[in-house]
């Protein structure tokens, strides 16, 4: 271990304990919004079979991103799981006795292999919410209305939540402009965030494509906006397309139930995934314009690859890093909170070591998070100490408390300072800990 | 995907949605007792680099245990973390600046390569809690505490804590027996839970040690019971040895702290990491006789090996798997919780969907978890999904609900059904739930 500090491996990231923090009570948040659905928490194995994620994602994925590797023992193929959503279907597929409905969520790490310099990250945390066995326009909507209420316990106001409908696009470029292969349009749509309008035009004229027909496109993806209105537009124009009909009608009746003013159909979202068969939605936030911090759609054809039946399916899937990134510059959030501790039991006198140690068990008893000196310092280091790490409350033990059973309290927020009977001490703490 | 129903990897498993439903929960108390602690969350990369693990864990580990793999692009070797101590010793070498003692818990996977047919897991979640920076007995005895709050917090009542101490096995075996090479003596003893008294003796008689040091070995790893007595009769016959007296000092120094019935010294506790470096503990059952459940110890000189200078260290890791096997069968948890929805919304007419809709979201907003139907089933239907879900109240929404502003509701536990405006569905539903 020559050549100076060790460091996780290029591409993975170690948090500081006030990010881990932070990202917890985020995380439980979101859980607490998903439970209030009635999603139920499951985990799945980090590590499937290559071939269970292979030809699920599209090209790149397949090429490069999905992150697999040979047993050096059996020299079978696994890989670290992608996104969540695969290893659902696998899941459901291998677990027949599920009842339908199952609405699972799911906070756990996936893998990519990206490249490092570009500032991507081998390893991050999803945080799933999906619908298995409803192929209705309600379990759609339901993801619409989680993924609002998760925005909003996360502390986020400023957000759009972009809808579109797979086969919405599929009709029109397909049946109507009569265009054989639609995926590299779709490539240069998807790429309207970063590159503007201008930008599109040109990438649809270098694939050759007619004037009159570019001018087309440009104007479907200009649709966007209020829901009733993009709807009213697309239905005039292309209505008595079977597939637009179908999609036009589903996404009418899916944003009926999931009514929000932060909803607004976009029909230039494409979004990367291959398996998305109907709508589709993604979040983005007003400021910083970092991307989306969420996305997902309906998926009807992923778990009949696997249970040769097809399962229909509707999920959404939250980036919490990008959501604390965001929370982080936009001061939604802040690192102050650098211990879940609230007590720091200060020892003065290390002969009555042994009443700070009970006197710590009572506070714990009663409800607290409490730190007692573990390392033989000062009563000055370790008050030192207990205010880098922000602790509100600092509990002295010297001969005075011992002997007589108290407990001398102090809060850093107002700097007030009492001493309180042993058997009190709980409920000084309550009193003394900011709300 | 040919060839019946799609597994997950061998030597992996899917747990069904109860079973995660209980995990949840218990993790959820286990954090509540860390935190009580002051612990703080962490979470490291689940991929290391494979120098990162290698000649930490002993030899059966270097050589078959730890998965490691080739970065197929790359031709970098990677490992998927072993335990949760390592990589958190190479996150404190990584990240000097973190405020002596570290005290953080760490819920998390980890994975090795078993052999799958041996009933053995590829992937567990481990849930580990430790003192980095602290030297003292104190730091050794918040540990034990910890883990005896831990198993109460899980709901056990039987079990022992056994302790003991590296330092005095190896002052007595090779300062004072003189036995050059105790590694083999060590793995013999480490088999008495699994062969008995008599096994080991034979074992130790293969090593082809002498009459006499046998009798010795099997008089020493009898030694074991309340810390007291043991301390006692240790410290009478070996007590002038430095590296005894030092563990003896020790221990009853952090046992004083760490006073507890089901605490006990037990001399033939030896535990198979190689990076324990003071006393070490593990935690077993009365009943059933599993094994351990918990696991840890002190280790000072683990994080040099990637600092560059030494750091003490000590911890535990709860092995929850196990623990929930062994709650299952002992009645402490049932399986009955299927789902985390507390209400279920039966819509008996479509046509009032909307209402049935907005009702759910009333309850939301209420606290409650409430599913919706999202299969257009019919009411019979859907009362018998809630039913099989075990949802303690359903809803229901007809034309008399949704035209008057009610619900009616009802409990499936005491059989009450009652209509009630619907602004006073959350108060009724808070009390038809079962405390």
């Amino acid at each position: 271990m020559a050549g100076g500090r060790p460091r996780p491996p290029r591409g993975f990231r170690d948090f500081p304990p006030e990010v881990m923090i932070l990202r917890k009570r985020l995380l439980s948040r979101l859980e607490r919004v998903f439970e209030s659905y009635g999603f139920d928490p499951l985990d799945t194995p980090a590590v499937e079979y290559w071939e269970t994620l292979s030809g699920k994602y599209g090209e790149e994925a397949e090429a490069r991103l999905i992150w697999r590797f040979q047993d050096p023992w059996s020299g079978r193929w696994y890989a670290l799981r992608y996104d969540l959503t695969v290893p659902l279907a696998r899941f459901v597929a291998s677990n027949p006795g599920l009842q339908m409905p199952f609405k699972r969520y799911h906070i756990g790490k996936v893998w990519r292999h990206e490249e490092p310099q570009k500032g991507r990250y081998r390893e991050f945390v999803q945080c799933d919410a999906d619908i298995v066995g409803s192929p209705h326009p309600e379990a759609d909507a339901e993801v619409v209305s989680l993924v609002v209420d998760s925005m909003e316990a996360l502390g986020f106001n400023g957000f759009r939540v972009r809808v579109n409908d797979r086969r919405l696009l599929a009709g029109i470029f397909e049946e109507e402009l009569s265009l054989e292969n639609p995926l590299p349009i779709y490539r240069a749509i998807d790429k309207l965030d970063k590159i503007g309008e201008e930008g599109v035009r040109r990438e649809l004229e270098k694939l050759g494509l007619a004037g009159s027909t570019v001018a087309r496109i440009m104007e479907i993806i200009s649709w966007r906006g209020r829901p009733g209105e993009v709807l009213e537009s697309a239905g005039r124009v292309y209505g008595s397309n079977r597939r637009v009909r179908e999609a036009l009608d589903h996404l009418e009746e899916m944003l009926s139930l999931a009514r929000d003013s932060r909803v607004e159909l976009d029909l230039s979202l494409v979004r990367g995934l291959d398996y998305y068969t109907g709508p589709i939605l993604e979040v983005v936030l007003d400021e910083p314009r970092i991307g989306s911090v969420a996305g997902g759609g309906r998926y009807d054809g992923l778990i009949g690859m696997f249970a040769g039946r097809d399962i229909p399916a509707t999920g959404v899937s939250i980036g919490i890093e990008r959501i604390i990134d965001a929370g982080l510059e936009l001061g939604v959030y802040s690192l102050d909170v650098k211990t879940v501790a609230q007590v720091a039991v200060v020892v003065l006198d290390r002969s009555y070591y042994s009443y700070a140690w009970e006197a710590a068990r009572l506070l714990r008893k009663g409800g607290f998070n409490v730190r007692i000196d573990l390392s033989r310092a000062s009563g000055q280091v370790q008050r030192r100490k207990a205010s880098r790490l922000g602790i509100p409350v600092v509990a002295f033990v010297g001969g005075k408390e011992a002997e007589g059973g108290f407990l001398t309290l102090y809060s850093a927020a107002t700097g007030e300072r009492v001493m309180v009977p042993l058997i009190e001490a709980a409920k000084a703490v309550e009193r003394l800990l900011p709300r």
